[in-house]
């Protein structure tokens, strides 16, 4: 008896041990970033300027992880993984914002605490050079939660941020992509007027509605934070808001899950997809991984938005899928290794 | 045998008859209203008051219904329920509103459809007669969902919608509330300066931050539409916005239940409150009066907030759960039998 026990015993160690030893060695992340998605083509790109993209992605990975290590919060992470990424003209948030039609660059940012649901938003500001860090003082110093407009600028400039002329936020590859969207918009209104009922949006250009940058972070007591910023859409009118500063749309954590979108704002907001990615993990038991790839391959596209997220989990899980060509992204793990893409791979 | 099979049979008969009658007698509501909760003391409201508010409720309820009986979508019922309550000055939306700080009065609104998930939702606005009409037009008339501040007003002058000066919206007693809160804040920021720990919400007035009317109906088709409208919170400041026009959060529909808001807006922003009402019927499978009692007696209240919602769900079973003194609300059945409540039952 005792050696058929011993051989059933030797049985299970075989099954289960290297499982549970693979499971150990599951990559544990502490941060996700991305420099939104959209129509980035190998094709198109120089050496030089993926090169650029990747630095900066692995600059701001760094930044966040040090503060990791170094114990600090979540909240700390994201925050300086996002004002890098505002800093740098390469994506639209912060220095090198998109335009809107009137020649604006209109700011909008949100961040979010999982283990309080503290949250702090602002959305149209044209004057606080880090837009991020004004979502965390509002967060943080006023009992709102989202502000708007001159009033959120008011505000920013009371809790001591740091103020920009507006022109500090232009570039001169945006400007010529307002131009050339604005010539594209004359020539999609004269198509309509002679053709009521097509190509309304058939020539418009796409990757007007993309570019955000994100940031999601798990720090040492295992708390998730949550940080979106962007200028928007190039060329958009009528004091436009998208998806980013919405708690909950563009910007979600709690204490399961952290969420940071990018893509066609109006179908993120009518999907409300950063919180639908918690619900489908709190009340359907879905992974990370299958949760937000119900929203970016499915609820997303069918109905007719593309984009992309990225998400961080509890046990340090991460996902960042897209439905575009491209989106630019990046995660390090808890042992400070960094990885960082842009095309699908 | 026979007699016995006889018996059984007359027995399940008795016990499962009566069930399925008093299910097949349950009472299906086709629209909910919600004219604001919070502080509403019976021994502080006259007869007459009451009465006007109860009239007001029924008109606009009826107004709905209306619509709805002569086969018209809910989309319709809910914007024609929700502009007489802008149109009344009893309610803090439209004429009537609320003022900021600066002595204005913002309005907020939104819209949604529970079978395509359209969505049209606007902020700050100070011109628009009817900003439900308005948050219809941007769902209908424009690519986007959210507008804010001037643009959302040069949109709907465009639009076609009915501008007014902003006097308009002025009311006396809503000019009294705002010299009141100003009074108190000055105390508050008095009793902050020279104790920099206590009292930092003491002696806030609680209910500057209610008020806001919404709107859910289910049409002959089976589709769910939500409206909200607000003039947000007394003496607000810095361009804040609250919950009523956020997506998933203040207002929110989609094929099974349709969510409209009231209450103190950064806390139900914080628990992304209509989506989550949706979430937990979705994927827990709870029922429209559990999702919304977790909601409102449990969650929002364990952050420090307090309010209420209306909500129907796809089967004609609503719920009106609210945690303050009162709520202004009520509903309407398939057969056009109309309830009107303001305090606790």
């Amino acid at each position: 008896m005792n050696a058929i026990l011993a051989r059933i015993v030797l049985a299970l160690c075989l099954i289960f041990v290297p499982i549970s030893l693979i499971r150990a060695q599951e990559t544990k992340y502490v941060m996700v970033i991305h420099g939104g998605a959209g129509t980035i083509l190998q094709s198109q790109m120089t050496a030089e300027r993926e090169v650029a993209y990747k630095t900066k992605l692995t600059e701001a990975l760094n930044a966040g992880y040090q503060l990791l290590k170094s114990g600090k919060p979540s909240l700390d992470a994201v925050e300086a993984a996002v004002r890098i990424l505002e800093d740098s003209p390469l994506f639209n948030a912060g220095k090198g914002a998109v335009f809107t039609h009137d020649g604006k660059n209109e700011l909008d940012a949100a961040i979010m605490d999982g283990t309080t649901l503290r949250a702090g938003s602002i959305a149209g500001v044209t004057t606080i050079k880090n837009p991020i860090s004004a979502a965390r003082a509002v967060m943080e110093k006023s009992e709102h939660v989202m502000m708007v407009g001159p009033g959120a600028e008011k505000f920013a400039k009371e809790a001591g941020l740091e103020i920009v002329d507006p022109s500090y936020f232009r570039t001169q590859s945006r400007w010529d992509a307002l131009q050339k969207a604005i010539k594209e918009d004359s020539l999609k209104a004269a198509a309509e007027k002679s053709n009521r009922k097509g190509q309304l949006f058939g020539i418009q250009n796409k990757d007007n509605k993309f570019g955000t940058v994100g940031a999601v972070a798990l720090d040492q007591k295992g708390n998730l934070a949550a940080a979106t910023s962007t200028g928007g859409m190039t060329n958009k009118k009528y004091g436009r808001v998208g998806d980013a500063p919405l708690i909950g749309v563009g910007t979600y954590a709690n204490d399961i899950v952290g969420v940071s979108c990018t893509g066609w704002g109006e179908f993120f907001i009518r999907n409300v997809v950063a919180h639908e990615v918690a619900a489908l993990m709190a009340y359907k038991g879905l992974s990370v991984e299958a949760a937000t790839q119900e929203l970016i391959f499915k609820k997303v596209p069918a109905l007719g938005g593309d984009g992309g997220l990225i998400a961080l989990d509890k046990n340090g899980r991460m996902a960042m899928p897209f439905n575009t060509e491209g989106m630019y992204r990046g995660a390090v793990t808890q042992d400070g290794k960094i990885e960082v893409y842009i095309y699908k791979n």
